[in-house]
């Protein structure tokens, strides 16, 4: 099993036949079932809350109100990544409709149920905000009066947020001067795009299960994709050393950023230390859809380009509807702002991007992180001013794209520009150019084409300790999740290649702050790079000791030796060779260790958005051909393409199919999904009304090619995320090529195709009368 | 919290307020509970065993059979350290009364005891041994007809073993010559000891709770003092690497060797792998009692002195009965072997001890290992050799003690010989030489001193891992097993003293084969000194690290930095410095890992038994007054006093509550303890028929004094088990001094006190008739 080929996940049996321990299924001897009461008014203050006849209840444990937490010197009342302001359950207000204001742990779900309704609960109704527009017109509801800051945050980004205003943080990129660049332009196209607000709908909700002991040990296993982001939030809770906190997370059913940062963890680690109990808190489908969302974005872009089709100058003005609370948008921000300006060598760059607070449900991260609003924007928009100038828009972009040697939004360099080839590639396997037949009368076909650029968290520190046992097997410890990406089979894949090691003799051990390594975060598309880079350094460091133990053993110089095919041998001699066992049994190792840490280099300044914004930059072309009826406005996707870099592919099928997910998502997000509300109530809360792609819906001609470095320090870059960017606008961009309407707002339902072909077709006959 | 200091138990509240997580409470979802059916049968052929009744009981999922396992080409079916002899249950014959012949894993206990009584076996008995007498006499029954050698095994021990004898091994020590020193002694004197099979009686008993997925990935959560050798084991019962292979070790409720080496795991796993269920196995106290047992042994000592009392020569012959499976006999009668010759300067020794299966349940580690029956014997023929030469017993053993320079009986010069200080210390506690009076007429006092040498496994490995937070806290990974003799808190002084941190902020984590380093075992009392070392080595490469990257911080050379109080800073300009956490997160480390292994040198000659035995020495005296009631023959244990050297003492009340834990355990060993058997049956297998000492049983006066090395590079010895040794020969010998009987037989009950000293009384009578 090596580097390169298509295995199968190692883990696959264990899938398939419902083995794999989710914390969905977990029990605990003692456990209590939590259940949480949750705001019916989008902004209220809570004036009273009566939990007396729900305490006499039998079977209710803990009841958990925001007086409970303030009334507490022990533990802190809020906790967030980057505020501290989301009450663990609410402590003035509710923000949104869904916040929780009061949470019960009871014997069974049952009783936690019935005591909720046992709650009393006086509200105040307070004027409620929904919309950027709405929470920044004068005079705006405040969602909170203060600024809760922390007294640490990340320190990549500047906290430009002020009392008594709902801005909650505002990013500035500057890269030359584009009032010089708007003056030197002979075409300005100025443009507004939004995306609405849609949820990631893992298989596996949030659930969580926590034990808190009498001294405040607490150990956490649940849904999450950063275990150690988790650990530091609930030490912060509960005021205690994060030695004392033990997150532990077995594989997940799904994540996509909505498992980042903590969720319900502080909440259900509170009744557990309220209760003396273990507890579990497993949302339903209809919470989970509010727990956190993708933002919806409001984006003016207005670009400047030369008679000759270049492009000179992007100003950037994005909203970012960040709902009640801040979870991670103030950070969100800059990489939704720094990647808005697209995969384009501009001179002159001006970005500014804000995160608003809303009585909506708390928006963050969400695969693409920030990127598919943007793409969406300019690669409409990109196609949009290919037709005013007329020029083709395959042409246009190959013009525009960034090359080798030129410079980034940020100011840097992009190391391996492929844009061009892999735009061509996907342009190519649509037949870009050639017309297409309709199937019959009222229907039309149209292609498009696109291409994205997306960055990865940089810096960042990814750790890995591997361990060859006294038989020569290896367990490897890292703080990766397994969220159905293939992680597991991937470092086996790593691994095995490294020691010459078949897949059996290889263990993953799943994320446990206690036990594995210091990882930042397993998102941003960047664990086969990071942690697959630290776990090579990690084995690096065991083959030296195993040479160095070899040494005598084998009486050769450690130098002179290497570890292959599970043996060290002497180079150029394999009959003086040892397997691993015997080294480490003879040379009396007990186990060997290999440690690795890996930390990319780089940063952006927080003022400018100039600097080394990634270590790697994703790259992603996709290309869609549809067909659209004009008669009942549907949109049929025929075929979906996309390419992408991959700088080395550890295992193309896992790759390709990770990248077909990424793909189907855009798709859900280009034509069906959005979060419905009505005065803040989401009113499709169940998967009936708000429809994710089924597999029905999936293009029969589906299609991912990966395009490698084939030198020998190619690096495995990021793939997880970068073909969902560009799908939505290449969709978009057939449709406008198809029947001519274009449609700046997303999703492209087909009421809104069949409203705008009606528009489309007023205005042409108002134009011709 | 430093090194020296008596702090309290680290886990202490989570102890008292029942939070410790014991197996023993452990439940997991859909698991089953596993009952055993016993042999009735000291020694049977299973001609068949009838399940089909059993299985037709509802709630009945896996009966396993000894079929079972021998036709499942998957699985080994016996397993065992030294000899692969013990059937998981058993495969053709039963060789104990209470040997594993089916076990059942059902739906609860109930069920699973229905089930045990629906299985039919046919038994065809055969003849039984029960002492090695018979067990060694000419055509005595063979417990097993074949040697079950093992690929790998031990490599410190020749296993002299051999098809159609009941000798399970034979360890040989040879210094000097014998046949020369007896030549040169003036008086030899001959006389055989013998101490009887006992229990540990651990609080907890053994329990197991196991799963096993269809690849064969296992998880065991055991109360076992040796995860490593468990995993060991348990893949090769599955055929699987050590990789697969993952056992979880919580805190114990109590070890004393009665916890290594595999014991319920196989059989446990087994149950699991049938069933695909998570199953428990919790040993009753019957079963725990006949589950594994200190060895019963036969000394003969024969001992040539000279006329001035300095002794030349000693051969020493034991028996040690190690029941129906070999467990760890075959290496333990090693060091009950080296060390039987006593603490004492003997140029010319002759060591041979036999390991002898018989039909009784099998023996195996116990505190002391092998070196309380040996000090029984060697301590309790000083004083009767004392007594006939005229010699007071004190200085007799004063005059031969092993001192500065001198050779123990495998040939090496014992390092900081402590015996006669100890032995002189505890003799003072006593006011030995003066003479008490007794409390009423029928009631006599008496008193004794002993001194004993115990080795500790040489050489051995320990790794240890040491991690320090983002936010400075530390959290140390080690598989030393918590069961109760205070790891934790020793740790928890190490480490805090190297870093300058506060308790709250270490966490000791318990052993996890998947993720704590190795270990050899928790027990040969060597945790302490070998995981304390290791640990230390760990946090020197923290360090090491800390003021790497501290470097650049503070601007100075790494060599000029020091970890002190929790901070990095410069030497002797304490006004710059970071804090561990600052350092951590602006070196961008996320973490920071410190690695240590520690192997000790040293083995012995397989041969001839010299060489370097053990890494350190353990030294201890015991010193006892009692008063004898001479018409009910009742010993009351007055005063009982040991005095041990510990090197340097992390804790120093722990460290004294530990070895009184010891003490009270040979208290045990002397006059209360004893497995009775009725044709292979123990017929006191209850708690309330065999007795170990409560609380009202221990002398008002239990002392423990702490010798140390008080020189700056002094090491901290191991302690667990030194001070159990030589108390009941300082009882003993005290009985003796009291009323003039020499009971050679532990223990020593009144009846056997009151029959001797009918016997003496008689023997008096007639001749002085």
């Amino acid at each position: 099993m090596t580097v390169g080929q298509s295995v199968r996940y190692i883990d696959a049996k264990e899938r398939i036949t419902g083995q794999i321990e989710y914390v969905l299924n977990m029990e605990l001897p003692g456990m209590l079932y939590a259940k949480v009461l949750r705001s019916p008014f989008p902004h209220a203050r809570i004036v009273e809350i009566d939990t007396s006849e729900a305490e006499k209840l039998p079977g209710v444990f803990t009841i958990l109100t925001g007086a409970d937490l303030l009334n507490d010197p022990e533990v802190r009342a809020r906790f967030g990544p980057v505020y501290r302001d989301q009450g663990i359950v609410a402590v003035d207000k509710a923000r949104f409709v869904g916040d929780a204001v009061a949470a019960v742990a009871a014997i069974d779900l049952d009783t936690a149920e019935e005591a909720l309704d046992l709650i009393y609960v006086e509200y105040e109704e307070l004027p409620a905000v929904f919309t950027p527009d709405e929470a920044l017109a004068p005079g705006a509801a405040l969602v909170h009066e203060k600024v809760m800051r922390r007294e640490t945050s990340f320190a990549d980004i500047i906290l430009r947020a002020e009392d008594g205003s709902n801005i909650g943080n505002h990013f500035k990129l500057r890269k030359g001067d584009v009032e010089i660049g708007f003056a030197e332009a002979d075409h300005i196209f100025e443009d507004t795009f939004s995306t609405p607000a849609s949820q990631h709908v893992t298989m596996e909700p949030h659930v969580c299960v926590a034990q808190v002991d009498n001294s405040k040990n607490v150990t956490c296993w649940t849904s999450t994709q950063t275990p150690y982001i988790v650990r530091a939030q609930l030490a912060e809770t509960f005021k205690a050393p994060q030695s004392q906190v033990r997150v532990i997370v077995p594989t997940l059913g799904g994540g996509y950023g909505a498992k980042t940062y903590p969720k319900i963890e502080p909440l259900t680690a509170m009744l557990a230390y309220k209760s003396g109990r273990p507890v579990k808190l497993t949302l339903t489908r209809a919470e989970d859809l509010i727990s956190i969302t993708k933002h919806a974005a409001t984006i003016r872009m207005k670009t400047g380009i030369k008679a000759d089709g270049t492009i000179v100058a992007r100003e950037v003005e994005s909203y970012w509807n960040a709902g009640a609370y801040a979870d991670i948008s103030p950070r969100l921000i800059k990489n939704g702002g720094y990647a808005s300006p697209g995969p384009y060598k501009i001179p002159h760059v001006k970005v500014d991007s804000y995160a608003v607070y809303t009585n909506l449900p708390p928006a963050g991260a969400f695969r693409g992180y920030g990127v598919a609003q943007g793409a969406w924007a300019y690669e409409t928009q990109m196609d949009m001013m290919a037709e005013r100038l007329g020029i083709e828009p395959l042409e246009f972009r190959m013009k525009n794209f960034i090359g080798k040697g030129d410079t980034f939004a940020t100011g840097e360099v992009v190391h391996e520009p492929m844009f061009s080839t892999l735009t061509q590639a996907s342009a190519d396997w649509i037949g870009w150019g050639k017309s297409s037949t309709p199937s019959n009368g009222s229907k039309r076909r149209g292609k498009g084409v696109t291409c994205i650029i997306k960055g990865t968290v940089t810096p960042s520190t990814s750790a890995a300790l591997m361990r060859l046992n006294p038989d020569g097997s290896c367990t490897v410890l890292t703080s990766t999740v397994e969220m159905g990406q293939g992680s597991k089979t991937v470092f086996t894949q790593m691994i095995g290649e490294a020691f010459g090691l078949p897949p059996e003799k290889i263990k993953i051990v799943d994320p446990d702050t206690d036990i594995t390594p210091y990882d930042l975060t397993t998102s941003s598309s960047r664990s086969t790079f990071s942690m697959g880079t630290a776990l090579m350094m990690a084995g690096e460091d065991a083959k030296q000791q195993l040479r160095q133990a070899a040494s005598d053993l084998l009486e050769a110089a450690p130098e002179d030796l290497e570890v292959v095919d599970g043996l060290v041998q002497v180079k150029g001699s394999p009959e003086r060779s040892l397997t691993l066992a015997q080294v480490i049994s003879k040379g009396r190792l007990g186990t060997v260790y290999g440690n690795g840490t890996f930390t990319t280099k780089g940063g952006i300044d927080p003022e400018t958005g100039q600097g080394i914004a990634s270590v790697h930059w994703h790259q992603a072309a996709a290309a869609a051909e549809v067909e659209v009826d004009i008669e009942t406005g549907k949109v049929d996707i025929l075929r979906l393409q996309t390419s992408l870099y991959t700088g080395k592919t550890i295992n193309p099928i896992n790759a390709e199919l990770q990248s077909e997910g990424s793909v189907i998502f855009g798709q859900g997000k280009a034509v069906l999904e959005e979060m419905l509300y009505d005065n803040g109530q989401m009113i499709n809360a169940n998967l009936a009304d708000y429809m994710v792609p089924s597999f029905l819906d999936v293009p029969a001609d589906l299609g991912v090619a990966l395009f490698e470095d084939h030198s020998p320090d190619a690096e495995a870059h990021g793939i997880g995320e970068t073909t969902l960017p560009p799908v939505p606008p290449a969709i978009g961009n057939a449709i406008y090529n198809a029947v001519g309407v274009r449609l700046q707002h997303l999703p492209i339902t087909p009421e809104k195709v069949l409203r705008a072909l009606r528009e489309k077709e007023q205005n042409k006959a108002e134009t011709a009368s």
